[in-house]
């Protein structure tokens, strides 16, 4: 009977990977437990982020040490996902999700895990319906692997996707390739929307039939309200996590989740928790909040520039990202909730939960 | 019996004083009763935002026009306090507080206000304890002027004050006298923390004694916990508005105020709201979040990099002044509390509260 | 017999007029001859600078002291083109045209200018072809006030144009009027190249048969060598101001410009230099810098990515705006020729000049 | 008989060591051979520039491959130093510097080069004179590596030192330790300055009796022409690189240097290229510019705030670090002069020239 891990270790910097190796050394997890690292660094989160880069680099590295294998066949084995962006009072962090199999137990549901990537991406795949379907695709894989049949099981689908940079978007116009877009910074919030409805049409959130390269960023009330996409410069394909609650899966934890309908929805957060039986008034006290495992929420601006009617300047501001902005509000709600500030707040929420708002999961130990 | 109105409008770009205009058109608030606007506008808070600048122009060109006076003369009688920076979900908007005289009401108590400037100080003054001492009279002065004779009926102190700029160092350098650092950005940090001090020291909140030159910027054990200093370019006095509850004053708004003692202290809003009545479970509700006013907070990142144990990236970031990260993290802990984020959070909480924290203060209607 | 006089002053600040009032107060010119004033703030240049509009806030109101007239008036007469952005080394300054009508002088031409304005836009005409038809016929009224009959004879046409908020693309589609862009950034870009085009068509560099809103923003084949356009967040109207040197003024100024055809087209400015007379080699002498009284230059990256075959980071640079990076560059260039740094160098030179360059002028006195 | 060897390759990314690989499988170069590799990456050149040390990363694995050691050991063998931040229109790039072994070749002089690394430092000696000793010393140990007798043959000295950063701080103040600042940004600028002496003092540029550790950052008439110095998180320890010319060296490379007064002396830079026997007029032709092997630099923003009496705003400007500024400056009038933007332009030059000023050093081929 399997059994989903779940370890959140701090970083004192991108490339800090002491955290990992100590648990592995500490007979906590094996290295080939390990099927996913989410990590949030402390870069911009943007075009430019090589924070992320510099994590995976860095597992890779100490992980094909544990693992008895090559840098580069880490990451064909362990789905590495590095969210760029710390503003606020976020902090740097790894989640490491591992399965171990173990013997069995009588009935009940736990957090069940399961991943799966897809093939590599042209650069004029990226923002458009063949990583829309490829991701649908994968997502039914993943699934799979963690034994959850019904979509309602799923509580959290985190997807690390590629952008376009300006030497793929030529690499593809040299072979006669438009792109979705010239725009590097716009091919993020393209790469992550389409993997976002990849996750929708998964889940049957969205029809297929409203699904169109023309609707990828455009149809807003289209959206999986499950979905986590990071766009990372670090890869060319997309990696897909499913996390849910599922019968034959034992240990401690337990996932749910809500969709906040606005940056500072407090009540949905309230609400996730609710379900996993924490208490909902204000602040979670220190022993509830030791028993939180991780956050992981997306942050998104409003496309009107209004947050409950009053203006927000994220859309406006051309020293700091609009992304920049929503993650520092939303992980300041988060922490508001949960007294600590090692969350994983995403920016970039398209698709992702409705305009302004996005998913936020939680997992808690919510048993010994 | 006098009575404090309090009036939040928001606005559209830092010159919009439409709102501000509106209220006086429609005869909510006199010309003449205004006493003090405090605004959030959009600039990044620090050295180069002339937004500040921008607004006090427009308020000063407006309201002379309603005062019958010179643009000039509006600044000498009525406190204008932009605080720069509305990072993450924060909304401009100025607060609009006004005496009006009134007949007389049986007991109780109810918000008061009361104004007082310093001279204007040269450029070796700031940051020193010339600015301290002046900052403490004027204080002095402000209570006397809101009829409040305990300091613990104060809830709430605002100041203004000014910063070096590379020509006011010449200009102090010229005539022989060295200033307090030749850093600009640092500059901002030593004149509120000579003010916070200056409204410690009227508040005996610290002794006389414990103050020096050396001491402001680096006994951070030294502070009040009901101080607000908000630097700023376009000014070279320091300007103090005390708000508190006092006998004699009448009107439905009553002011309470609790220290953050960390940026993510959500407990110490709950506190506030209690005091004036309100529940204390998870974010006020629309009804009671629209009787809330004004909330006053200061941000700041603390010094060892820590926020209840994790490593916050505020002091390492080179792209983005650690106040703006702090603004935006108390921004929105402070909007998951009370449900809108039209709030006065400013940066910058030398001496105003503990390291990593600050005071708070809620301005509410609690009677009708 | 017309005389054109400039006078660049500094600025210590954005709403820094006093230079201006010297000029005014020591007879050098009446405030009635002032056409145009050209300023570089030091804001970032992009949307939510608002360097620019305090710094036409404070004009105006000095200026009308002067005039006799309102603020508001004054910006009727006279055009105020601020230019925000002074990356690098660049100096905040502004340079004064005025207009002075004196004795008539035997032959020769000398500096020319002339100014015109259009109506209000509403913001869905931004960035179409209402905008480049309406700039193009000011730009014929600004050139037949400046008696310029043969556009052979013009070397500059600077227009200062509106950019879209939210809050405009929420008017606009309140009223059911869709705008150009929903990207309140790009929209700048629009507005610029709109107004480049009608400069074009007005100057017979590009064919009407060639223009259309898809051809805006997006066919860079189609520029003119001589427009530069700022966009501003204080107007809704584009300003035109035309300079050249024409028969039938005096004085001893004149201009000429060259198109750069990259960031770092040196020989370009030399070009220019060398038509007024000046040395070709390497930076001008401090004499003859000193008869420098400006140099007008656009900057903008290049599309692909690189200079001269390099690869410049100025497109996937998340921190800094593109258009930053270039005006610090252009501006670095243009003061490695000319020996100082109060230059006025303008991001964002879509359909001005080639992809990566644009026009670069001069204005000197080459005669006593 | 040595040779000094230089190539100059482009980078895709901070990790992209595509061009140095290249050269080691193209037979230009053995891995051995390898004594030092600059490169400028495109990150903010401040604290939280984590490109550097992905480059680092990526060119010890790369290179720990072609040498047959650990990644660790290859840092222990070459002096990877690595300068962030491509602002204006600098392109991101690597230089390698190579040693060979050839035949006796008659008279002469030729490039030389030697590096020298001191121990690691601990935090508390970082910007104080224990850095400057040290780094004294391994000035010397290099020059002695390089066959360099006398200091006029040295044109240029490298050194790659370490900053503080908030862990680091805390770490020493554990031990009792109290270090030279707890501002993490201007320890890069003690730490860089206290390098720089370290090379003046070596190379008779400084009397020991004027050094202290109050005059680290201090005093800025003490300085070398031809130090330049990058602080970097990636390292504890001072790597030192000497470059001059030496008779004992054979090759077709020779390097010259002059120091920039200012930001825009365009005449320090001609009068190295006149050393090297360039023609001095303009912007070199393109047959010229292919001869230049390097242009290495140093900028640094003037404390006065002015170049040539203009006012600069980069001491100002809390949302671009000034060094970024003065990078892109100095930027643009180096690629004026030499029409090509692949140049070491590194920030921070405290006791790096004068102040507002820096050396420059040009490396090109001036022989077949």
């Amino acid at each position: 009977m399997p059994e989903c891990l779940a370890f959140r270790v701090p970083t004192r910097h991108p490339a800090d990977v002491s955290g990992v190796m100590e648990l592995i050394a500490g007979g906590a997890v094996a290295a080939d437990e390990i099927v996913a690292i989410f990590g949030k660094t402390e870069g911009n989160g943007c075009v430019n982020d090589f924070t992320r880069q510099l994590a995976v680099m860095a597992l890779e590295t100490a992980l094909a040490g544990a693992m008895g294998c090559t840098p580069a066949s880490v990451g064909a084995r362990v789905a590495l996902v590095m969210s760029g962006g710390t503003e606020g009072g976020l902090s740097p962090h790894l989640l490491v999700l591992a399965r171990r199999d173990g013997p069995d137990a009588p009935g009940g549901t736990a957090l069940a895990v399961g991943t799966a990537f897809t093939a590599d991406f042209p650069p004029e795949a990226i923002g458009r319906m063949a990583q829309v379907r490829a991701t649908a695709a994968a997502v039914a894989d993943a699934m799979a692997r963690a034994g959850i049949d019904d979509a309602a099981d799923v509580h959290f689908v985190q997807v690390k996707c590629p952008l376009l940079t300006s030497a793929r978007i030529h690499e593809a116009a040299d072979r006669g390739q438009p792109v979705a877009t010239h725009d590097t910074y716009a091919s993020m919030g393209l790469s992550r929307g389409a993997s976002a409805l990849g996750i929708a049409l998964a889940l049957g959130e969205v029809a297929e039939a409203d699904l169109s390269d023309a609707a990828i960023g455009a149809r807003r009330d289209l959206y999986s309200g499950r979905a986590s996409a990071s766009a990372g410069i670090e890869l060319m394909r997309n990696e897909v996590i499913v996390l849910g609650n599922a019968p034959g899966w034992s240990g401690p934890l337990a996932i749910a989740h809500r969709v906040m309908r606005d940056g500072i929805d407090f009540f949905a957060i309230q609400g996730a928790l609710a379900d996993l039986g924490f208490p909902g008034s204000g602040q979670l006290a220190p022993e509830a909040s030791g028993r939180i495992v991780a956050l992981l929420a997306k942050a998104e601006p409003s496309h009107d520039g209004l947050i409950r009617g009053r203006r927000h300047i994220m859309n406006d501001d051309s020293d700091i990202n609009a992304t920049r902005h929503a993650r520092a509000l939303v992980g300041g709600v988060a922490a508001a909730a949960i007294g600590r500030t090692d969350l994983f707040v995403s920016g970039g929420a398209e698709h992702q939960g409705p305009d302004g708002g996005g998913p936020v999961a939680i997992i808690a130990r919510v048993r010994d």
